[in-house]
């Protein structure tokens, strides 16, 4: 396995956060800064403040400053309000950068979550919204032990059950170190008191025999699955399974997939909303109501010592501009694009907005006539890992034992092979992931019905997926970012220390709107 | 930590499969001979089968003969179906052995499950019923990163958190064996070129940093959580956490909780039947219908050469006896009422029926006035551990964010504690759960509102858990129980490799019913 594709599998693997570890091991982790529901009050008479961007940050500002007193405006350039929170649903249609449109095809009920996909439990903000606005949430499964990894240069490119690579690593790990103990190979590191107790909680974990040996048997195969499981009545004897060798497990490299789910942003218990993830965005819409204006594409941001204009054009009437004005603003959009807008911020925001590159990512939906992964595997939700460019098969976390068709994601793409499956047409991204994914799934050709794929670098309201700050440029860059310049102030998941998660973007906002606060109640003062 | 601590942990740990493993190595594991739906057809005409026991082996049993042709009569001792498939919900009445009488006040919707709570994905036999019969299905979730692992004699008594302990153990064991091999120790165990990937492979799952030390930082944090969460805007710099040190953890014996998630029967995914297990039960009896006779407790079972005669009294009209007869009898009475009940069948089956004991166990159900486990503690659903009788305490999985009351399982009693705890009124099993909650959760006194208690062993109908074979006992007995004896098979979990798991209720009674139509087709020779 090379080091690319170890790599790719890290952060193909862990979605986000594994990649950012990959990275840099500063300032990329997990939870936040919330410390309950905010309670802004006292708005001084008349204090208006418009927002730019009908994403999770702006409409938890809007949200808060409204009920706080202040009179407020969103301008939001899409149709819909969510932003990067979204579900495409049959129905759906959805046109990229360079005029590729795509009507989503899948039946009722069925979606996919081009943007986030999951709620860790410690995301206390975004939770917190989920409860306020009654968005019922469900267990996402992130590790699901029956699902496949797979690299294609290793065991004949046959997928390997997770639990096996699992319990194999574990069990040669310990019954490794148990050996390097009883020979006398720890005395230098480890007293032989807790030696002994070392001893009894390897044979444990690693569910090694009477002699520490990790072998084919009850033990092993309790944890790794048997080749003919134990049943009923005459007959019901157990056939046990064969564990991997320690060398072909270390040569394949499927070990790098074990601890993603141990990650703090992945760990038990993970959410999703009862329906998709865009429902948190729609019901944020539901309760802000005419505050938003929809189809505004923002051309130009000025402000001067009495307020804060933004320029707009109405998409449904091209060439016509309009401004809307307030005492503040709250700009959530991506850099990627805020880069591009003329606005007259001084020189430390202007250059903190121009550092972020912003993560290239593939999504492809794809439509199944049956729940094969279900009937045919026992998948039921969770992901498969793969080398091949796909990354990932993601299986739902819902709708278990449906009779009905299904929806998988058919990949999530980053990197080098994101660039190139933005390259292509939607048509091509969506045959190329059938292509490989029956690499591990065979029933893909026969089952295939239709699908959709959103290449983040071509989508029109981010010009990419996340903020992906450096360790150098959160040193210099970051703190300019978030301060005020004047009387406009930026949030969004760049803006926060959890970038790509919306946890990012509600913290940032909270944080903004707090000092927007501080800063209005005090008398304006833009010092 | 004493061995009878670590055992109780490892046993009330994995609930059943663990303890197993502790016992018995072999002959205790976890999925089935389930082949798919089974299609008899053709029974011979007329043919008739008298079932005993309405649980889940009997309904599966008089669902599949019915459907085969034969006239099916199913005599159940208690007032509804499901047997052990059984939840708990407010205007529920339950009366043990000995006289002690509940009623359960659970809010509506609330409910516990005093037997089986957990359907593992492999466990195909269920699944494919609860699927035919239109149960749903939801995530259950068993291992909770952030739930409590507790050992009132480490830590000062204080409870630590799952994600912390399992983060600190890898990260520990990883360094240790990272040292031993960079020290040469491994040299005549692991070639070169594989310690080198070992290497590799260890610094990523244990979160080593490129020294291959498991410090405080990014790294460990990333899985063990942080001291301040990482959030948005100024302030949003996380503040990292400090490891647990090797002595302490090893001390503490909570390793012993974290390999519990990764055994078969445990592993993700897990379900739960949406609005409690004993849905299960009632979609069986619905389908069922006027098949099952309720009340009817058997006192004496009859065979000749023409078939079979239960003798039964109904419970609403005390000593009145009458007889239900049939060509074929399937058994599924639990050996424990069994073994109390005259039968006619020869020295091996009646040896092997009184060769298996009963498990002892109690379940202890607590409504509380808010759901503070989430509101105070984000821990959505899983399991805390703790050397305390009361073994564990279980979340909800479901009704998530719900701002109404909630149920815990507040104990899940095991072995001699159970027996103590058996000997307690129900009102003192609920106080003593309530007291020992109390040191995992203080919120317990202020919030506890009612509770319930089922012990097992005072259950009239199982007088018991589950049936406990021995490696011995099932070399010698396991056989024989399941062999015809003239007309009558016996199924249920009792008579598969798969104990207390409903499962191996399923397919056992497959078993039992295939070989039953192998006989009734071949002319009905006993032979």
């Amino acid at each position: 396995m090379t080091r690319r594709q170890l790599l790719r599998m890290i952060g193909l693997g862990a979605g986000s956060a594994a990649m950012y570890q990959a990275m840099s091991s500063l300032g990329f982790a997990a939870e936040s800064n919330y410390r309950g529901p905010v309670s802004l009050s006292g708005a001084p008479k008349g204090s208006s403040v418009l927002i730019l961007g009908a994403g999770i940050a702006g409409m938890v500002a809007a949200y808060e400053l409204r009920k706080a007193g202040y009179k407020v405006q969103v301008l939001e350039y899409n149709a819909r309000a969510g932003g990067r929170n979204w579900s495409l649903r049959g129905g759906d249609r959805y046109t990229e950068l360079g005029g590729a449109s795509q009507e989503c095809r899948f039946d009722p009920g069925l979606y996919i979550n081009p943007g986030p996909w999951r709620l860790p439990y410690h995301h206390r903000g975004i939770l917190s919204y989920c409860k306020l606005l009654g968005v019922p949430l469900e267990a996402f499964v992130q590790v699901n032990n029956n699902a496949w990894l797979h690299n294609s240069q290793a065991f004949d490119g046959k997928p390997q059950r997770f639990r096996a690579v699992k319990a194999d690593y574990h069990g040669h790990v310990a019954e490794l170190l148990a050996k390097a103990t009883q020979g006398s190979r720890l005395d230098a590191l480890v007293s032989h008191e807790d030696q002994e107790k070392l001893l009894a909680s390897l044979r444990d974990w690693g569910a090694l025999d009477k002699n520490y040996a990790y072998v084919k048997g009850g033990l092993s195969n309790s944890r790794r699955g048997y080749e003919r499981d134990p049943g009923g009545g005459l007959g019901g004897r157990p056939v046990f399974s064969e564990p991997l060798r320690l060398h072909d497990l270390l040569d394949s490299g499927l070990w790098g997939a074990l601890p993603l789910g141990d990650d703090y942003d992945m760990q038990t218990t993970l959410f999703q909303p009862v329906g998709g993830m865009g429902m948190i965005g729609q019901a944020f819409a539901r309760e802000l109501g005419p505050l938003i204006r929809y189809n505004a594409r923002v051309v130009d941001i000025h402000q001067d010592e009495h307020g804060v204009r933004a320029t707009f054009e109405d998409a449904t009437a091209p060439g016509s501009r309009q401004g809307a004005v307030a005492d503040w603003c709250v700009c959530t959009i991506p850099l990627s694009i805020l880069g591009q807008i003329p606005m007259n911020v001084g020189a430390p925001m202007a250059e903190a907005i121009a550092a972020v590159p912003y993560a290239p990512a593939v999504k492809i939906g794809l439509q199944f006539k049956r729940r094969f992964w279900e009937e045919d595997e026992q998948i039921y939700g969770g992901i498969s890992y793969t080398d091949l460019p796909i990354g990932v098969i993601g299986y739902p976390s819902t709708g278990y034992h449906g009779s009905g068709k299904g929806v998988l994601l058919g990949g999530y793409v980053w990197g080098l092979d994101a660039m190139e499956f933005t390259a292509m047409t939607p048509q091509q991204r969506v045959a190329k992931a059938v292509e490989y994914g029956s690499r591990i799934h065979p029933q893909y050709p026969a089952e295939f019905d239709n699908g959709v794929a959103v290449a983040w670098h071509r989508s029109p309201f981010t010009m990419g997926c996340f903020g992906m700050w450096t360790e150098a440029a959160r040193a210099r860059h970051y703190d300019n970012l978030c301060r005020f310049d004047g009387r406009i102030v930026l949030a969004g998941e760049h803006a926060s220390y959890i970038p790509a998660w919306q946890e990012g973007a509600v913290t940032s906002a909270l944080d903004a709107i707090g000092r927007l606060h501080q800063r209005a109640v005090a008398g304006g003062s833009v010092a």
